[in-house]
């Protein structure tokens, strides 16, 4: 779409996804199917559609706790507008970091979030804090309703009730070893 | 294995995977097949033999360019040692970052990349950088020598002969988008 494309084979996308056209059609019939024989896909319906799949068109409520270094880089330099999310507040527990506006959204203190939570109905936190600060943090949210947590503290957590998305950097980082093990290797 | 667990069946491995038993047997039995019939896997061979395929105890000698919040969040939290990375040094372009240490590694400024470069072996470059920043960076560094990427830059960059592993958190991010969005459906 961005490079002005506007219709699309199953063969062309199956092409530069490194699969088969069977493969995206069989994939895209699951919910619906948005091509047309002979046509292929309208690109920017398409786009809608995946995105409509994806649940991006639903506004959600997103706090973010812990405004160190990790929230600083995601709180300034990540649009989570285009995906629905609506960044409302960050909380930290820092006096000198709370009162701070990271990306345009003031950082409050972590006392206030239980009020905070009373007023706003909050649908996603996004925990970037210390490991050991996690576990706690999560039990204090699923008490105040909070379901669905975005966890970036490198460790899987698996709350009964809750959803929690396990942000892994290590497997991508893996996988760059794999590719570059692989580059090493003498020619057979 | 952290779990004290010694040894395991391709069963119960699929069913903690969220997949069969016959994939998982497939699957490994491309890279040669560690389990014994009617035995299953011995975990910790398992693990060593997985992280051998994936290049883990090949040393990789990394660098990381820019020592903002998101490199220092990366080098003071991200243990990458275990996957066979090596980070031997931290440049920034900011007089006031330089000299710092992040996890114990130093932040030199960028100019004396080349004089590095010249002496050290990089294998990978972990860019923590503007985003405007990182194609010329790339460019520079392909010079250099230099043949992988590990980019943060929130772009997906393909270069010709360059490793380019992109960190993806948005696909993260659409995935929880996705969990929250099914969740919130009014019941059928």
């Amino acid at each position: 779409m961005q490079k002005g494309v506007t219709k699309i084979s199953s063969t062309e996308l199956g092409r530069r996804m490194g699969t088969t056209a069977s493969q995206i059609r069989q994939d895209l019939n699951c919910f619906g199917g948005f091509g047309q024989q002979g046509y292929g896909y309208n690109v920017v319906l398409l786009h809608d559609k995946i995105g409509s799949i994806l649940g991006l068109d639903v506004a959600k409520n997103a706090v973010m706790i812990g405004a160190g270094n990790l929230g600083h880089a995601l709180g300034a330099n990540m649009d989570m507008k285009p995906l629905g999310f609506n960044l409302v507040r960050i909380f930290d527990i820092n006096p000198k970091i709370v009162g701070q506006t990271i990306g345009n959204v003031e950082v409050f203190h972590i006392d206030t979030l239980d009020e905070f939570a009373k007023s706003v109905n909050i649908d996603v936190a996004i925990l970037t804090l210390p490991k050991a600060a996690t576990s706690p943090m999560i039990e204090k949210l699923d008490g105040l309703g909070v379901k669905a947590i975005w966890n970036f503290s490198n460790e899987d957590i698996e709350v009964p009730g809750m959803i929690v998305e396990n942000v892994h950097l290590s497997d991508s980082l893996m996988t760059l070893s794999y590719r570059v093990a692989d580059s090493k290797k003498p020619e057979e």
